[in-house]
This record gives C-alpha cells, sequence and structure tokens, in this order.
C-alpha cells in the first residue's frame, strides 16, 4: 500500500457558490412534500407538464424583479449557432412558450402543474440559493377572476394537505389594479414614474415588518432603521402617503363589509375600481364554497415582485412566529404566490390568452415544515447488514447469497463492502450507519449451519462498545444463534420487535 | 374584441435544439419508473444523495467518449469571478466531488443513488437530446469485485422490477483490465497507441452489430457497408486482430467453463490475469447467490465507452427485437451500464478511493418498456367536470362550491373556466379532455334543488355529437337528475359503474 504515500496534484473538491448538494432525510422530505402537493393539484384536476432547463434568452423575457440590466439576474451562454440561450429562471415563462408553441394542439382552458429546479445568476447569502425548486400550477385560457378563486382555495388545501393548521396560514389575495390605481390616483401614472412608482411599491411590500409608522416613513422622506443606517423614501407627500396607507391597511376597503368613505376617492381610477370588483366576485366565490377570511383574506397590501402580473395577485403566507438569525421572533412569512399574467404568453401570439397561476418555494415551505414539525415523520429503516468473516469467492458468494434471501423476502439489507479484515470496522460500519441487526457466520457456524444474528438497537441499548472480535463473541448481547434455514424468519421477528419497542417509545 | 386584431411585433415560441417538452403520460411513465427502480436500490441498502446541475469545469474532468478537443460535449459558462463552471455531463463525476468534498463526514463504503438530467452539448439527432435523465447507483470505498457483483444482480433485479421477463435481458460483465491485456499483448501498450486503441475499443463494440466478420474487417484495414460507405480500420495485422476476436467472442475464456487455450496468450499481461481473475470471482459470487447465466453473462466484448473505468465493467441489454426507423428488427441493446473507477475520486484526495457503479439511461429504458406494453398500467380519470351556465359572483360560487364538495370527498373535479357563454365549448372541452361526467345547473334545477349529472362515457357510446345546448336538453341519454345533496353520492356510484365496465372490458 506504498502508493497512499504518492500524492499526486490535487484537484479542489468544491462547488461554485450557491450551490449545494443534498442529503437523504432533505431528498425524502421533498419527495414526501412533493407527493402530498402533487395529490391536491391533480384532485383540482391538473395535470403535470415539464419544459426543459434551456430556453432562448428572448423567449424568457426580462421579468425578474430589482434586475435593471438586462441578462442580469440569468445564467446565459450562446449555442454553436451563435443564439443566446438561458437557465429558466422560474416555470412561468417557459410555460408561456410552450403553451405559444403548442397552441393548436392545447385545449383551453389548460390547466398544469410542474416542479423542478429554476436557476438565479445572483449573489448567493444564506439559505438564498443560486438553483431552487419551485413548485407551480397555472391555468391558461381562462379569463374570469373565478379562476383566480379557485387558485386561491388550491393555495389553502395545500397548506393544509401538507399539515399546517388552519389559524397557521393565510392566502393574502390583493389586486395589481387596485395597487396600479391607487398610484394613479396620486399621479404617479406613466413611464416616467415607473422608478418611484417601484420604490413606493418596495415601501408597501414592508408593511408587515415595519407598521404603518414605518411604511409612512418609506413613502415620505426615508427610515432610519435601529442601527442607523437611513433608506431613502419615495418622496411623496404627507397627503398621497396617508391615501396609500389608508387604502391598504384598511381590508375592508375591498372585502365588502363596509361600504367605505375613500370610494369615492378611489373611483378617481378606472383600474381601482375593475380591480375593486374583481376583489368582490373573488371574495363571494371562496366565502360560498366554506373557505372563511380566516383561510383566505382580500388584503390590498400584498404586492409580489414580479413585473408581468396584470390583475389578482395572492400570497400564501405562514402566520406563526419563528426564531431567525439575529434571535428574534418573527412571523414566518410567505412561502410561495402568484397572480395573473395575461400579457406572458400573448408575446408570442399577437392574441390574448388570458392565465393565472401561482408558485411555491419548495425548499423555504419545506423549511417552515420542518419547523412545525411535520416532514420525516415516515421512518426509513436502514438496512441489515450481513458481516464478512472471509474473502475468498466461495465465502462471497455465501454471505452474498444470504444478503440476496433477505432483500428478496422485501427485507432491506446489505453485505459489508469495505475492507473485510477488519472486524471491528464492519461493527462500526454498522453502528454509524445504523443499522439494525448483523448477520455473523464465521468458521464454527457455518461448520454447524448456524448463523448468529444480533440485535444492535437493543445491544446498544444493553453495552458500551464493543471494539474488537474476540470481546464480541464473549459478549454476546442480544445475539441469537439460528439455524441458517430460520434466518430469515428470525430477522423478521427481531425487526418486529424493534418496530414494537418504537412504536411503544412513541 | 377589437383587440385581436392588432398584432404586436411576435416573438417566436421555440426551444432551442435538442431540447424538448414532456407530455403528462410521460411524466407520469417516467415516475412509475423511476419509483420502481428507487424500491430496489433502496432494498439493496442505498440511499439517496444529489448534486447541483453546476460544478466547476476542472472538477468534472474531462471523461466523455468521443470528445478529444477540451470542453466538447459540455455546457460551460464563466462565473462572477472569471472561474468556469459546467452543467454535469454525467451523475459519476459530481458523486467524486461530493465524496472528496466531504469525506470526513462520510461513512465509507458509501451506497448512494441518484437520478437526475445531465446535459451534453452535442449535436442533437432523433430521440438524441442535450438533456436527459439518468439514474445511477454507486458504492464508493468498497475495493472488491464482491461489489462489482453485487452491482450486476441489482441491474437484473431492476429489469425484472419494471416487468421486463427473464430471457428478455441480460447484464453482460467484462473488465477494463481484460480489454487492455488484450491490447498490450498485441503490442498497443503505451500513450502513443492511444488513438489506435481506442479504434480497436469502437470496432469491438461493433460486434453486436456486424458480427465477426465485420469486426474482424474494422480491426484491419475497414469495412464497406451495404451503402457502400467505407469505415477506415484500425490498422491490425490479420494475426493481431483474429487473436482480439478468439478472447472476445469465446465467453468460456473468462467464464471458468473451459480453461482455455489461449490462456497461455493471455498471460503474457498481467493485467489481463488479474481481470480474468476477477471476472472469475464475479461469476462466483452471483452463480451462488442464483443468478444463472441467462441473466448474468461474462462477456468480454463488453466495452464501454467512457475512459475511467479501471476494472469490471457492465452493461444490462435488452435483448428482444424492436424494428429500427428503417423497419428493421434489431436487438434492442443496451440501456445503462457501468463499471468500477477507482482514480475518479482519487483525484481530488492524494489518497486512492476504490469505486463502482453504474448509470441506467432513464428515458432509453422508458422506450424499452413502452415497447414491451409495461407502462401507463396504472390509469389516470380525468376530471368531473361542473359546467357554467350563469357567470354573476354568486352562481360562479355555487358552482364552486358543488366541484369543492366533491373534492373534499376525493372526487378529481373542475369548475369550467374558460368563457362560460358558450355552452357548445364546455362539452367540446369535456370531450376532448376526456371527462367521465359533467355536472348541470340551470335555473329551472337551481330553483327545483336538483343537479344534472350526465354519463360522457356513456353519453359518448350511446349518441353521436351534440353541438348546443337545446340539443343537449332534448337528448337527455345517459342522464339522471338528482336532489343537490346527493351529487356526491351519485357521482361517485357513476364513476364507479364506470370502473367497473372498463374492468369488464379489460
Amino acid at each position: 500500500m506504498s502508493d497512499k504515500k504518492k500524492k499526486p496534484q490535487k484537484l479542489k473538491a468544491r462547488l461554485p457558490r450557491g450551490f449545494g448538494d443534498r442529503s437523504a432525510a432533505d431528498i425524502r422530505a421533498t419527495e414526501e412534500m412533493v407527493a402530498k402537493i402533487k395529490a391536491v393539484y391533480e384532485n383540482y384536476g391538473f395535470d403535470p407538464v415539464e419544459t426543459p432547463m434551456f430556453e432562448y434568452t428572448d423567449a424568457l423575457g426580462k421579468f425578474l424583479p430589482d434586475s435593471d440590466r438586462p441578462n442580469e439576474g440569468v445564467f446565459s451562454l450562446q449555442d454553436d449557432d451563435d443564439q443566446w440561450m438561458s437557465l429558466r429562471y422560474d416555470l412561468t415563462a417557459p410555460l408561456a412558450r410552450h403553451v405559444a408553441e403548442n397552441f393548436n394542439d392545447i385545449q383551453l382552458p389548460y390547466r398544469t402543474y410542474r416542479n423542478g429546479y429554476v436557476f438565479r445568476n445572483e449573489k448567493p447569502g444564506p439559505g438564498r440559493f443560486r438553483q431552487f425548486m419551485q413548485f407551480d400550477a397555472d391555468v391558461v385560457g381562462a379569463p374570469g377572476v373565478q379562476t383566480d378563486a379557485e387558485m386561491c382555495m388550491m393555495m389553502a388545501d395545500t397548506m393544509e394537505a401538507l399539515g399546517i393548521a388552519r389559524g397557521d396560514y393565510v392566502i393574502r389575495v390583493n389586486n395589481r389594479k387596485v395597487l396600479d390605481g391607487v398610484l394613479e390616483a396620486i399621479g404617479l401614472g406613466g413611464d416616467e414614474n415607473a422608478a418611484q412608482r417601484l420604490t413606493v411599491l418596495r415601501a408597501i411590500d414592508k408593511l408587515d415588518k415595519f407598521g404603518v409608522e414605518g411604511v409612512m416613513l418609506l413613502l415620505q422622506d426615508g427610515r432610519k432603521d435601529e442601527s442607523g443606517d437611513f433608506t431613502k423614501g419615495a418622496g411623496l407627500s404627507e397627503r398621497q402617503a396617508s391615501f396609500v396607507v389608508k387604502v391598504l391597511t384598511n381590508e375592508h376597503a375591498v372585502d365588502g363589509t363596509e361600504e367605505l368613505e375613500f370610494n369615492s376617492v378611489a373611483k378617481q381610477t378606472e383600474g381601482f375600481v375593475s380591480g375593486f370588483d374583481e376583489l368582490d366576485t373573488i371574495r363571494k366565490i371562496v366565502r360560498s364554497s366554506g373557505y372563511e377570511e380566516n383561510r383566505i383574506k382580500i388584503d390590498p397590501s400584498v404586492v409580489r415582485g414580479l413585473e408581468y402580473y396584470t390583475g389578482p395577485v395572492y400570497e400564501a403566507e405562514l402566520t406563526f412566529d419563528v426564531t431567525n438569525e439575529k434571535g428574534e421572533k418573527v412571523v414566518f412569512g410567505s412561502v410561495g404566490g402568484g397572480g395573473r399574467y395575461d400579457g406572458l404568453v400573448s408575446r408570442f401570439m399577437g392574441q390574448p390568452v388570458p392565465a393565472t397561476g401561482f408558485s411555491i418555494g419548495v425548499s423555504r415551505l419545506m423549511t417552515a415544515l420542518k419547523n412545525l414539525g411535520k416532514l420525516g415523520a415516515s421512518e426509513v429503516i436502514e438496512p441489515v447488514l450481513v458481516t464478512v468473516m472471509d474473502g475468498d469467492a466461495e465465502a462471497m458468494g455465501r454471505y452474498q447469497k444470504m444478503t440476496q434471501e433477505l432483500r428478496r423476502e422485501g427485507i432491506r439489507a446489505e453485505m459489508y463492502q469495505g475492507n473485510w479484515k477488519k472486524f471491528g470496522n464492519q461493527l462500526k460500519y454498522a453502528d454509524r450507519r445504523g443499522c439494525p441487526i448483523a448477520i455473523i457466520q464465521g468458521g464454527d457456524e457455518r461448520a454447524a449451519g448456524t448463523v448468529q444474528i444480533k440485535d444492535l438497537i437493543e445491544g446498544k441499548r444493553l453495552s458500551g462498545e464493543i471494539e474488537d472480535n474476540a470481546e464480541w463473541r464473549e459478549a454476546r448481547v442480544a445475539q441469537k444463534t439460528v439455524a441458517e434455514g430460520d434466518l430469515v424468519a428470525e430477522v423478521r421477528a427481531m425487526l418486529a420487535a424493534q418496530a414494537e419497542d418504537r412504536q411503544r417509545g412513541a
């Protein structure tokens, strides 16, 4: 083994920033979650569809929030034929391309869901990755807000299917037209005010975080936080700012339960009025279907960052407290959302194709479910380990045969595949891996046609660490010798006894 | 609707070459297949792990077959910090990086599986995509060929778990050392002969396709095919070529059932001898475990294209005939394979880390299963359609409430979300979508507290097409009027009757 000494020039094993590997526990938890979400969407009559990771850059468009420069935020490269292609940054733009490309073959309204990875070429941070999973549902070719209402109900049902209790989540609904109308009413309509509108929208988005007082400051001159950092405001007058806040904080304004004093003001703009009507229709539909305000709530302060929304926007918010990295208790917040994007498919079509849909941030939702203890309940039993006492081909064949017999009966099992000569390493492996049972057959047992079955769970409970073969054989804790022919039945019985113990313990 | 006339400058809806969208049927079939494969791997004691799509380019290495120029075959781009990153072209190189990066936390032998997309920046062709799915299993830290033997058995079990009958597949096993030994024996050792060795290996790889005679030509001066195209040969002498063919076509050479005359020749090289011994051990282990030659077969003609293999190589071949695009009957061929790659992890480590594993080509395997009629057996029932006769918010609320009542009882259902005013479109939608049942409630039914339930499957059988509302109401085929309160029970009963019909029909 003198080869071990030779050190060739080493390559560094590392990942680019913002990318990560995923563990077995994480993968299994995601699969469990995704299966539950799918079951809800299927129940609502949605079918899966999938698009590839790449699209032509021009087909994706530039709809990412906070990215003003072209190509910012996406991973792009040039194909052989010099055309630019990009990795998808969401699952909505590719769906729009898919529908437009297959328009004659698709039966509208087209109800689909899809989950998959999306990519953002952004500065990574803690918990902020450049590759992450989204789970989307959309209806294309659905002009009415009854579809937006259905989306909100589906989000609410999804939260409950995942085990999130009623009261721990709320689906908040607004309408981009209401926001636009409010901004137009205070004189911020038109392209020339786009930048200021964005600053106003960002200020509104902070209502949860800073309250009315903080947002009033952000809408006017600006706000200084506890650390003394100053955020420049949107430059509205006090009159403008208080109008904005008044509309956005009075949910009854649009919930219809109060016909409010400021309706007369709001009716200054056509957008506001039709947005208001649409929200009222959504409210009526979800209430008739039995979804009360504790599940779906009209909330004029919902913004949603993407530029392509044209009507209702909605957001799934988890309302329970979690402790953030600074040790403060904060509301968990949004785990997904969406809205109506009537213009996105028609970019390709030259005819209007109304659509609405939402996206769930899978890893963020998983973090939430972990906080609630709602994941990983389904236990995975580690394999039974068949140890190796002799390494010639015949012996290996015998050990492997035992292993296969166990597997054939549905018992998860493996033969030790490392260097068998150090028996202690085999036991250490079984211990670290969490194997429930080890099977041992040395020369004596083989001659006698028997095999030893060691209960590692019980053994761990009864004794301390057992380092080597000799000590092991003396200890004989939680271990029995059985006839070779009884191996499978005895292992099955021992696993059943362990399962019963866990049940009692739980 | 005069907006429809305005055609803005249109963007073209299309995908870059070599990428495709996937249909609901395809996605569901893949999920079914992947679940069955996972069950086998889990039973064998493997756990999932996942790496991201991107790796640093240098970490991936250059191991793609047929790509001699650097960076050929992969999609690469430069990160902000000017480092080159690439999309993974397989799932093995990223696993090697993962193990090396987390070496101190990983318990060896490390038994993992993973499925996911890989990318090849190659010229796409029919059935040849630039993004496709692989499903891999690997054991890292396993020095002995007992692990390669286990891999072969796992591949065989996977084929049967997918419904491929014994006799319709075979796992073929060879050893790269045997191939290397053969090449060394005929004087093709050393770096200076690398190109010629590759040509020889490619010729051997054609044994299935062209037979001994064809391969003899390819090994010597070259071969002219039926169309007259000439493929230049590897330039061996007749003596060299027939030695190569003799070794590669006599399975008993390494199957141990004949101690062959040419063993004396073969023993010219150390590699051949140890490769021979390893194959013999694999043979003994799999036979003891009950895997006969009709499932796992030692076959010296197996090549496998990747450069990084260092020992046993193995391949899952489907042996039944299919008709190719030219209308010829051909053996379906390989659906996956792998081998031992003892050098891949150690590129990062400066110490040897033995490993072996294999990869299944998911879409290729799916094509095979479709040919065998082994996919899509689990039927998906399309949603019950609740039609819309009136579009105000109250009416929408009532229809949506019915829909939700069905869903709550686990019945897949949807309310029509298109323009409700053309009732005929709703029925056409139900027809094209394959909805089993339509629910109708007009003003009369509503006044009477009833609802109509239409059996669309039975209706289609009984009548021709029904175009409009009036005709529909007269026909009343396979349709019943029930009390609103009985809706769910009646729908459930009708779906059960349809399921029974299907059963009888099957």
